[in-house]
C-alpha cells in the first residue's frame, strides 16, 4: 500500500477542548505532526498579543492547526464520503493542506511582517517545498506531492472545491479559529452550530455549497465572525501591545543601521534587517526567542528600545483615543510638534493604528480582494448567493468597517517632572479639550 | 482612607473562561497585578510539560493566580461577609495572599528544583519581602504588611482560618486549578459544584468548615482531584518530557563543572550551578529564556546535551515501562550495564521516575506531612471529619498511591545500525521477554 | 418589620440549569411560589407545541418565571443597588411583577386565545387582584400592593424604569426565555453575554439604558432573538401542531353549538364556548386537562374531532407548503373546491398560518405597536438609539418579516383508496406542478 | 431489500441537548418512533416527582429513549463495526431494543407499581408482542422479530453481548440517563467522559469489556452514578411527593373497595383495583390522566383523598426526619398512637420510606440480584474485574447503602387550633426532644 494511503495500526486521538477529540488515522498525518516545523507552532500564539487583554488566550497555532485538520476530516469522512461530486483521491492532499496551512507563521506575524516585509504565506510555501522535515514526509507520498499541498494552500490548485475547504468565506480555518478563540478567551461570541453547517455542506464542481435549510446556521456563523472581529481581534488594548511590538522591531532595525553597539546583539534578526533572511533563519524564530531579546534589551542604553521592551514585557501599554486620519491630520501634525518639543519621539510614541474588516462580501469580479461568495443550494438545486436570502447578511455585506486609533504613553504625559505645562497642553489636544 | 482599603473608582473586570469574570474592586489588587513580578507569571505555564500531551494546556500561572484570588474574594465577600466568626479586617491580607501565593514559581519548577535545590516557596517569600515592585505596593498598606501576606502563604500566620482559605485540603488554590486545568486540557474530570461548596463554607475559629448538606459536593471535589492527578498531572508522557528536561539541566551543570566550552554560555544558570543565585537571577528566568537556551544548545558539540535539547524542543520523548524499583533493582542494574556496553549513558538515558499522591488524609498529628482534615458542620453544630461520613472518601483516605516508570529512548534502541544485537537484548530485558 | 421587607431566616436556593441557582431572600417571594396559582404554571409548557419538534423543549412556565425573577433580582441587587437613579423602595414590587408576569397564561395560550377570544394578560390581572392565594399573599404587603404589581405588568405603572425591567425590547423576560429555550431545545442560538449586559445596564428616569461599551453584547442579544424566532419559535412543524390544536378547539365549539352529543362532555370548556368563563374556570385549566380531553375525544363519533385529536396526541401532523395569501388566493379557492369534492372539509384540513416578527424597532410614536427603542449611554452621557450605532441592528430594524404556510394532511392525499385521481390532482396543485 | 435493512432516503436527525443530534438512518426506527405507544412516552416524565425539587427535571421518557438508541447506535456503528467479535446481523434488533426498552413504563411507575402490583417490564413485553402499532412495525421485519426484541430487553436473548449493551452495570441506558438527568436538573454531577468510554468498549463473546486504558473514565462513571443516586434520585423531598402519590392511589383503591361514591369515578383505575387490567387499560394511562383525576379529586368529600391530592397538585409536601426502622419501631408505634388520638390517620400521614442503592457489585453467582461485573481488557488480553484495579470502586463495591426517612405533615402539627398540646407532644417525639 502506498505511503499516502497507509493507515495507522490503531487510530490516535488527541484530547481537544473545542472538538472533544482530534482523530488521526493516516500515517502521513501522524508523521507530519511529529516534524520539528510543525512542533514549532507550539511556540507561537494563535492570537499574538491578545492574551494581554483576554488572559485565557494563550493557545498556540499548534492547537488551531489540529483543529482545522479535524474539521476538514469530518467534512470529507462524514459528509462528503460517497457523494459523486467528491473525488476521494483528493482526501490526503486536503488533509495535509488543512494541517499545514499556517506553517509559515512566525512569532507575532503581523508586527513582524510590517517591519521586515516578510510574508508568512511565502514561508509556508518554502517550508513545504524546501529542505525541511515536513517536505521529507510529504515527498514519501510522491515527488510532486509537496507542491500539490502547497498549491491547495496557495489557492492555485486546479480543483477549486478542494481549495474552498481551506480558503473561502466559510472554511475550516475560520470555523476552527472562531470557536477556539472564543473558548480560550471565554467570550460568549464565536458560537455557532458547526455540527449543522457540516451536515448541510455539499460538494459542487468548484466550491462547497450549503443546503438552504441550513441558512440560519450560516447566518449565525457570519455574525459570530463579525462579533469576534470587533470584540476580540481588533480590541484596542491588544492593538496597543502590537503597536509597541512593531516599534521595538523598528527601533532595533534603526539602531542596527546606525551602528549602535547592542549589549545583546540582534543576531537572530540581522538577516531580516537587510532582507537576506534564509528559510533556516525564519524557522529559528519563535516567541521564546523574541521574548528573550526583549528582556535583555530592557537593559540597553538606548532609552527608546529599553523603554519599549519594558512596556511590552511588563504590560505598560499605550493609551489611545479615537482618531480620524482623514480629517484630523492637522491635529496629528500639531501633536507631533508638541511631542518633539517635549522630548518624546513621535515616531515611536505617537502612533496611528487602523483595523478594518469586511465581514462578508458578495462576488465582485475583477475587484481587489475578489472573494467567492457563499452559495446556498436551494430545494430546486439552484444556487443562490447568501446575501440575497439573508437580510442580516445583506446588511453587512460588502461594507468595510474601519477603526482608527491614536496611541500614546499617557503615563509619561501625566507623570510629574519637567515640561509639565507642555505635557498638559498635549493632553488637552489629545482629549479635544 | 488608607491605601489598604482604597476602592477603585469603577470596578475592573477580566474575562475569565473558568469563572466568567474576575472582579477587581481594590486599588491594591489592581496595583499588584501591574507589577513586573506578577506579569512574569504570564511566561510560566501552569502545567509545565503537560501541554506536550494535552495540547490545550498552554495556560499560564497568571491565569491561575487571578482565579484563586477570585474564589477567595467570592468566599469572603459573598459567603463570610457579616458572619460573626469572620474578621473583616483580614480581607485585604487574604486577597493579596491568594493573588500572590504562586509568585515564586519559576519555569518548569519541578525539574528546576530537583537539579538546583531551589525552593519556589522561599522565593515567594523573598519576592514579597525583598526589593521588588510587589513589595513596594504591599508596603503602601503598612510596613509590616508584606510580612503578613508572606506569613499567610507560609502558613505561619496566627489566624488559621485565614491560612486555611489558601492552604488546606480544600482551598481556593486547589478549587481553581482543578477546574482550570480541566477546562484547558478539555478532560471531563475536574468538574465539581464549586457554587455549592462556596455556599456551604462556614468560618470557624481556626479553619473553614462545610455544612453537612454540602457533603456530596465536597466528596465530588475529592474525587475530581483524585482523577485529575492520575489522568492529567501524572500522565506518563508528560513525565517523560519532564525527565528529559531534568536531564538537560543536569547535563548543563555537569558540563559547566568539567570546564566544557559552551557555544552559548549558560549565563542565566551559572549562579544556580554554584548555589549562589540572587533573587534577581531567579526573577530573570522564565520559559522563554529556557527555551532559547534549549534551542541554541541543540547545536552544542556535546552529544548528550544537544540530543536531549532536540528531544525536548521537538518532542521526541522517551518511552517507558512500568517498573518497581523495590523489586526490580537487579533488572535496573543489568540494564545499566547493557546501556553502557551499547554506548548509551544510563545516567541520562535510563531514568526511573516516581509519582505519588495522597488524595485525602485524615488528621495524623505529629506525622510527616501532617494535614488538617476537612470538617463537616453537622446540623447540631458539631464538627465531624469528612471520611467518617463519606464511604468514598474513607476508601481513599490516607492511602498513598505511587506509580513508578522506567524511561528510555526506544527510538535509539530500534534504529538500524551498529550494536543491533545488543540493542535487541536491551529491548528484550525492558519488555520482560 | 413589614411583611414586604421581611427576609427569610436563611436564603433558599433552587438549582436552575440556566442561571445555576435562583436565590430567594424575601419572605413574600417564597410565599408566592407556594401558591396554587403559581404552582399551576408547572403544568403549562413554556413553548406549547414546540416539544413535538425539539423534544427537549418540555420545560414549563414555572421554570421561566423563576428565571425572570432571578434576572431582575440580579439587576437590582447587583447592578442598580446604591445608584442614585434607582429607587430601592421599588425593589419588592418589581420582583413580584417579574415572578408573576406570566401567571395568566393558560395551556397552549396561542391556540386557545384564537378560538375563545380570551386574553392571558387580562387573566394575569384578574389573578393578581381577584380572590386567589396569590392575591392573599400580595395583600399582606399592603392593600394596594396587588394593584401595583398588576400595573407594573400592565405597563401602566408610573415608574417607567420599573416597567422597562419587565417589558421592553431587552427585558428580563426575553433574556430568560431566549437562553432557557435554547438550553432545553439544545440549539446553539440563544446564547449571548447576559453577564455583560447586566453589568452595563444603568437606571435612567424612565428606562434602563446600556453603556456604550456593552453595545456588541446587546447587538448579539438582538441577533439571538432573531435567530430563535425563525429557528425555534416559528418552526413550521410546531406550527402544524398548533394549527391542529386550534382546529380541535374550533371543532369542539362548533359541535357543542350544533347540539352534538359528546361521549365525554366538554365540561371544562362550556363556559368558554359562550364567553362566560369565570376566573375559576380559567385557573382550572392546564395541559393535563386538555390532553385528557383530547385522548377521550379520539373515541368520539364525529370523525373530524376524533381524527384531529388522534393527530395531535399521536403526532400525525399536517404537511405544508410555502404560500402567499396575497397572490395565491385563487389557488386557495381552487384547492378548497377540490377538497370539498374529495370529501375533506377544508375548514379543518386546509389551513393558512402566518407567523411574523419585528426583531427590533426604533421609536415610531403614535404608530400601532409603538415600542420604546433601546438606548445606549454614550461616554459623554448622551443617549443614542441602538440602531444608529449598530449596522447589524439597523439592517433588521423596523423590518417585519412574515412567513405564510398552507397546511394540509398529506397522508390522506397519498393513501390508497377511492377518489385517487382527485387526490392526485390536489397534490399537483399543492406542489405547483 | 428486506424491511429490517431498509435505509431512509435521507438521514433524519433530532436536535438533542445531551447528544447534540440523534441520527436515524433505518426505516424501522423511524416507523417505531411514529407509533402511538412510543409517542405516549412524551406524556410520562423520566424522573417522576423529581421536578418538584429540581424544577428543570421535566423531561420525558421519550427524550431518554431516543438517547439510549443513539448511544447504542454509536457503539455499534462507530466502535464495534468491522470487529470480528461483533455480529453485524444483530444491529437492528439491538437498536430496536434500545429504543423500546422503557416502553412499558407508566406514569409515576414506582408509586403505581407499589399500590397496584403491576410490573412495567411485563408491560414492555406485552406491548412488543401484543396487538399494538409497535408490534405491527416490528413484525414487518419478521414474524419472530418482536419476540427477539422482547428477549433482548428481558435479558433472555442468547447473545449476551447484545443484552449487555442495554442491561449491565455500564450500559447505554445508564449512560444516557445519568447525563440527561444531570443536564435537565442542572446539577454538576452526572458528567463523565462518555466519548472515551465509547472508544474503549470492545465486544467479547458474552459481554462488552473496556480497554484498561479507559479505566479512569469507567471509574468516573461509577462515581457519577453514585452521586446522582444520593443527590438527585433519592432526594428526600421528591420522595415526599412520591409518598403522597402512593397514598393517593392507595386511598382511592380503599374508598372504591368500601363503596364510596366518587364525584369523579376512577374509571381509568377500576380494572387495576381488582387486578384485571388489560394492556389497553395500561396504555391509556399517562400523567395527564393522573393529574386530571388528582385535580378533580381535590373536590371529593373524603377528606384524606382531597387533602392528599391538594398536597400533590399544589406541592404542599410532607416533612421528614431520619428514622431507623430497625431500632426505632417503638417510637413509630408511639407516634401512631398519638396520631390516632390527634385524629390524623397514620396509615396516610405517617409514612416510612426507604431508599437503597448498590453502586457497583462484583460477581456473586447464585445470590439474589446477581449482577455481571464490569471487566477491563488488560494489555495482555486478559480480563480483570473492575474493582480489582480501582481503589475507589473497590471501596463502594458490594456495599448497599440505605436511607430511611419518616414522613409527616408538619403543617398540620404546627397549625393553630384544637389538640394543640397533643400536636406539640407529637412534634417533640418526632424531633427526639
Amino acid at each position: 500500500m502506498s505511503y499516502a494511503s497507509r493507515k495507522l495500526a490503531e487510530e490516535k486521538v488527541f484530547k481537544d477542548p473545542v472538538h472533544r477529540y482530534i482523530h488521526i488515522r493516516d500515517q502521513i498525518i501522524w508523521d507530519l505532526i511529529g516534524t520539528k516545523e510543525f512542533q514549532r507552532l507550539r511556540r507561537i500564539k494563535q492570537l499574538g498579543t491578545t492574551y494581554l487583554v483576554f488572559h485565557g488566550a494563550e493557545h498556540s497555532r499548534f492547537n488551531h492547526s489540529l483543529g482545522v485538520y479535524e474539521i476538514v476530516r469530518r467534512i470529507i469522512d462524514d459528509t462528503f464520503k460517497g457523494r459523486p461530486e467528491w473525488d476521494e483521491s483528493e482526501r490526503i492532499v486536503v488533509l495535509c493542506a488543512a494541517l499545514l496551512h499556517d506553517l509559515g507563521h512566525g512569532p507575532f506575524s503581523h508586527a513582524f511582517e510590517k517591519v521586515f516585509g516578510t510574508d508568512h504565506e511565502q514561508f509556508t510555501q518554502a517550508i513545504l517545498t524546501g529542505e525541511t522535515e515536513v517536505n521529507a514526509v510529504l515527498r514519501k507520498a510522491g515527488e510532486d506531492f509537496p507542491q500539490k499541498v502547497a498549491d491547495v494552500i496557495a489557492k492555485t490548485y486546479p480543483d477549486k472545491l478542494v481549495v474552498s475547504l481551506i480558503s473561502s468565506q466559510i472554511d475550516a480555518d475560520r470555523m476552527d479559529y472562531l470557536q477556539r478563540d472564543a473558548y480560550f478567551t471565554g467570550v460568549s461570541y464565536g458560537h455557532f452550530d458547526m455540527e449543522r453547517i457540516l451536515r448541510v455542506m455539499r460538494p459542487r464542481e468548484d466550491q462547497v455549497v450549503f443546503k438552504y435549510s441550513g441558512m440560519h446556521a450560516v447566518e449565525d456563523y457570519i455574525m459570530s465572525r463579525y462579533q469576534m472581529y470587533w470584540q476580540v481581534y481588533f480590541h484596542p488594548v491588544s492593538r496597543s501591545a502590537e503597536v509597541i511590538l512593531t516599534k521595538i522591531l523598528q527601533r532595533a532595525k534603526e539602531l542596527n543601521g546606525t551602528g549602535y553597539q547592542f549589549k545583546r546583539e540582534p543576531d537572530h534578526f540581522k538577516s531580516f534587517f537587510c532582507h537576506e533572511e534564509t528559510l533556516e533563519d525564519y524557522i529559528a524564530l519563535d516567541e521564546s526567542i523574541m521574548f528573550t531579546y526583549f528582556q535583555e534589551w530592557m537593559k540597553e542604553e538606548d532609552f527608546i528600545l529599553a523603554d519599549l521592551c519594558d512596556r511590552f514585557v511588563n504590560r505598560k501599554l499605550f493609551q489611545y483615543i479615537n482618531f480620524d486620519p482623514a480629517k484630523e491630520y492637522r491635529k496629528l501634525s500639531e501633536l507631533e510638534q508638541l511631542f518633539k518639543k517635549a522630548g518624546i519621539n513621535p515616531e515611536y510614541y505617537l502612533v496611528v493604528d487602523s483595523s478594518s474588516d469586511l465581514p462578508y462580501d458578495f462576488y465582485r469580479p475583477g475587484e481587489e480582494e475578489e472573494r467567492l461568495p457563499i452559495h446556498l443550494l436551494m430545494p430546486n438545486n439552484d444556487l443562490r448567493e447568501l446575501s440575497r436570502s439573508s437580510d442580516v447578511v445583506d446588511a453587512i455585506s460588502g461594507k468595510r468597517r474601519t477603526d482608527h486609533k491614536l496611541y500614546f504613553p499617557e503615563d509619561v504625559l501625566t507623570e510629574d517632572g519637567k515640561k509639565k505645562t507642555l505635557k498638559k497642553q498635549i493632553l488637552s489636544v489629545l482629549r479635544g479639550e
